[in-house]
């Protein structure tokens, strides 16, 4: 961590040097959102789960379906809203009967989550159809069993053409059912005028937002928030002084004390 | 209403030497959803806050606004989801920290609720406008204050030019909010095949579905589940027997124990 920190700032100190800022960016770690359809799709997609538009658009009826929780209240949508940033907009997520999340955890958005390397806050599952599983299953959360969410989705008779489209098979399980709701969120990517930016286009980032390019890189910010997405990877946290609220609930991180970078 | 259902029985009897089904239906009290889209915005409109099509996306919008409960995490959608019938698919509407309803009263569906004579079980409120209000400030369900709720609404600069489109005005009061979502609920109408039976296509029904309009006529069902959508007068209830869950909750109904008819 400590030697990625030193390079970024010796990038950094030699810019006005260099060929260009988009170029820095790029070195300091920074990775646009391919502009290509093609190279998009290859970068979002998993060989596991191949996308496929109905797969796609059942995922999408599941991700705001609510009757997946045991209530019939509470959908995928209810915190990681779409329509207010892919979150809840409250300090710790609320979930069944009002439970807030025990480890005072708020919801990470579902934008761009596809480019995080890890999910969760810990980072304990490898991508977006794993962790679809979890917060269906958590008590304090959606709090249904895996039977009770097939059972649900099997007696609407609409489901099972769905999932017939969308899997080539009408075969409804838990694991389709979160690996049709991961494809729907692989495609909730939302290209800003940053990702323009490192696709070349100079003038896509006013001279402002240039020069606060400058500084994120070098102060050293970008040795954590980087990549395409600009985070997603597992840091130490706090990295460099103490944080003052780092002690409201109970959260660690993994066992490394590792925590995904928003 | 006796004497209404009487004549109602008159009518079924003779129904086999009448014209036609559809006749008889009509004379019954039934109405169409018009086909006639001039005949069906006129139906829907209110004078008072005549509908356009700005004012209705952003009724829409501020439907689907968990900003307008003072969690942040309930909007009018909660309970009235239109994705599962406009309704929440629960006993008793859950609201604010998962408060059921003290009255033990679910939640009626907003699809085609502009066709009731009046709003709310006990028939309170005259029409989808003055209803809005009541929801959002209720504290079990929403719980906002009219002005939080204003103020979250003004701190949103995109809402601001919605509204200058919709009220020609940008200034944001509480009552041009619950009347855009009013707007917005007056469109949420779903004619069926029987309105098509009703406006005169006599095939939209199956003969084992005519044989049952019959046994509904017949039966008297027709006192009070009538008119445009089947319902939305104020009614006796429990009408001929004693309901078994009639005790299930304090509600009465209105002060002379009127309910409004589903």
């Amino acid at each position: 961590m400590k030697k990625r920190f030193l390079i970024t700032s010796i990038i950094a100190l030699s810019s006005f040097a260099s060929a260009s800022l988009v170029e820095d960016a790029k070195k300091a770690g920074f990775a646009p959102i391919p502009n290509d359809e093609k190279a998009l799709m290859k970068l979002v997609d998993n060989p596991k789960n191949s996308l496929n538009k109905a797969k796609v658009e059942l995922g999408k009826a599941l991700f705001f379906e609510p009757r997946l929780s045991k209530s019939n209240l509470i959908s995928c949508n209810t915190c990681h809203n779409l329509a207010t940033g892919g979150v809840d907009g409250v300090e710790a997520a609320i979930g069944h009967k009002w439970t807030a999340n025990p480890h005072h955890l708020n919801s990470p958005t579902v934008y761009n989550a596809v480019f995080m390397e890890k999910q969760f806050w810990d980072g304990r599952e490898p991508d977006l159809e794993a962790q679809a599983q979890g917060p269906m299953q958590a008590a304090p959360e959606m709090a249904i069993s895996k039977e009770m969410a097939v059972k649900r989705i099997s007696s609407m008779s609409g489901y099972k053409e769905q999932f017939k489209n969308a899997f080539n098979d009408d075969n409804i399980t838990f694991k389709k059912i979160a690996d049709a709701i991961g494809a729907f969120e692989r495609t909730l990517v939302t290209p800003s005028r940053f990702d323009k930016f490192l696709n070349g286009d100079e003038k896509a980032l006013s001279k402002e937002e240039q020069e606060g390019l400058k500084t994120f890189i070098a102060k050293g910010c970008v040795s954590c928030h980087t990549g395409v997405g600009i985070g997603g990877g597992m840091q130490k946290f706090p990295l460099v002084k103490p944080y003052k609220y780092a002690k409201v609930g109970d959260f660690k991180g993994d066992k490394n004390g590792m925590v995904k970078t928003p």
